[in-house]
């Protein structure tokens, strides 16, 4: 056994495709990416997403409950101790496993690390690092997208450290360049918590100041700071535009007058369409947490679980949390 | 002379591609809208931009000054008294144009419409309603998409009734259906602002409740609510969404591999993208003041001139200042 073996605990009842592509993923995670797999969930699910048996290298963890997409992320926490989520973010409070993955409930997810792992000391409110892809370039990290709605100046300033370090180890980025999200690029551009936050920022190590929502999908900058509310309306518009976008595209290359043309286009354009599918993108980190939480898309695939659980292996190897803990001791 | 022809004041001198394209915008418009147009620019640009002579219909009012795209609005608007941005705003105010149209500065054109026509009697502050292409279906209006952007509960409850008044007039909508831009649709989710707002929308007749990002391109709602920070944010994204998706596709369709497929297709693909081409949206409109003023996109052509002066034409002949003025003051 390798002294750099870890375990990634897996939410196995997590997301519109659980259990079946999530146990899919956690067997494929194992040789892909050479961890162990710590497989939480419903007894029954699991041993029925596994007729074949418990590969080496999974473990299961069973636990009776679910903390549900509809259900209220910080009462799902409270009430169902015996959550799969909730069974993940002990293990790795406990040392048992060095990261979790959930393609569950968000919020639920959040609540999990947040109220068993804990916040790490000096962190305000955790944010969320949303990778925006930026086909060609690494992509964009929008933080926070959805964590926390209402903030305050000093907590964007410190998801602009978080993210600058998330961003460094992730894609080896020398000097994350750092924008806040703002109405316009002028320097007075925004709304009254953007200009008091771009105050704070102004002598921050590459922060290149506002930028704009168009800026997102491009090589411009990598790492968006914003507040939870609009990062998140931000990363759902584009969502749907893209949608809306490719739905158009589609509609010409299956209509009858360009089928010939269209069945020999399409490979090629779902090819050059892979960054910005979700299942390629390996999830949004939680950061501020005392803990490794990846959190992949709801109708996550095989595929996707297999993405998220390398970025958890990538980011409990390279010391995110102990990363996370030294650049908010030394900004104070 | 017909009862209904009216005068729509053009700022030819807003834009990049200003003054040529709005002026064959402008001269357009007096065949296809059936206006008059008062071209409003410097004179030698106007004059260089008509040289066979001033066109039936079209009628030069001069001025020597240009609120340039990085000018301050509120300074330029003071400094610029003889800015062909002024001299529009002041047209409509005299009752000498019933509309004005502007591809110029944005924040210019707010600020002279604000300054020179006056707000509507009632109305907290003004917001500007911008059509979302929603292919197949009348475009979602997303108010406020940048006027405003620190903004109080009552005033989005005040844009969600000037939206939802010009969205029945704009797109014929008997009962609008009425969103608020939120993180999640559930009736709780939302910042602080929303969940104030969305307390104040509740009895208000066609509030559907919360909507998201990913709506804004789809049937599901007719006026989308949102502060003019937010808005702008959205509508910059799916901008820079869209660019990033095109370029993929026209990367594909443009390589030597299937160059035959590809100039096959894109006629196609071009008419299929029609709808979400800023030129044929036919601009925004500021709502709030009194007098109609609609914002073209910067690198307005002269087919999006000619369909901002449909609008404006539209709206002025339909009493939207009217009916505004109404909705404000029967809901007190």
């Amino acid at each position: 056994v390798p002294t750099d073996r870890l375990t990634v605990a897996i939410d196995a009842m997590g997301g519109d495709r659980a259990p079946q592509e999530i146990v899919a993923g956690a067997v494929e995670a194992v040789t892909e990416v050479g961890v162990d797999v710590l497989l939480v969930g419903r007894e029954d699910a699991m041993a029925a997403a596994l007729p074949d048996g418990i590969p080496a290298g999974i473990e299961l963890l069973p636990c009776t409950e679910v903390i549900e997409m509809d259900d209220d992320p910080a009462q799902g926490v409270r009430r169902k101790k015996d959550s799969s989520l909730v069974r993940c973010a002990e293990a790795v409070r406990d040392g048992r496993a060095a990261a979790m993955v959930s393609a569950g409930n968000t919020g639920g997810a959040m609540a999990s690390a947040l109220l068993r792992m804990g916040r790490i000391k000096g962190v305000n409110r955790p944010a969320i690092a949303a990778p925006i892809p930026t086909p060609g370039f690494t992509p964009t990290l929008l933080v926070d997208s959805g964590a926390t709605v209402d903030c305050q100046p000093d907590w964007l300033a410190q998801f602009a450290r978080m993210g600058s370090e998330y961003a460094a180890l992730r894609y080896g980025i020398d000097k994350p360049r750092i924008g806040l999200l703002s109405n316009g690029e002028e320097p007075g551009k925004g709304d009254d918590l953007r200009k008091k936050t771009s105050a704070l920022l102004a002598d921050m190590p590459g922060f290149i100041g506002n930028v704009e929502g168009r800026d997102l999908m491009t090589d411009k900058v990598d790492v968006v700071v914003t507040d939870g509310f609009t990062g998140n309306v931000a990363l759902k518009t584009l969502e749907g535009g893209l949608k809306a976008v490719v739905n158009l595209v589609l509609g010409v290359l299956f209509s009858d007058e360009y089928k010939a043309e269209g069945e020999k286009l399409l490979p090629a354009l779902l090819e050059a369409a892979g960054p910005l599918q979700p299942d390629n993108t390996g999830g949004a980190m939680l950061l501020g947490v005392d803990g490794v939480c990846v959190i992949s898309h709801g109708s996550s695939s095989a595929r996707a679980i297999v993405n998220a659980v390398r970025v958890a292996a990538d980011c409990a190897r390279g010391g995110i949390v102990e990363r996370m803990k030294e650049a908010i001791g030394n900004a104070g």
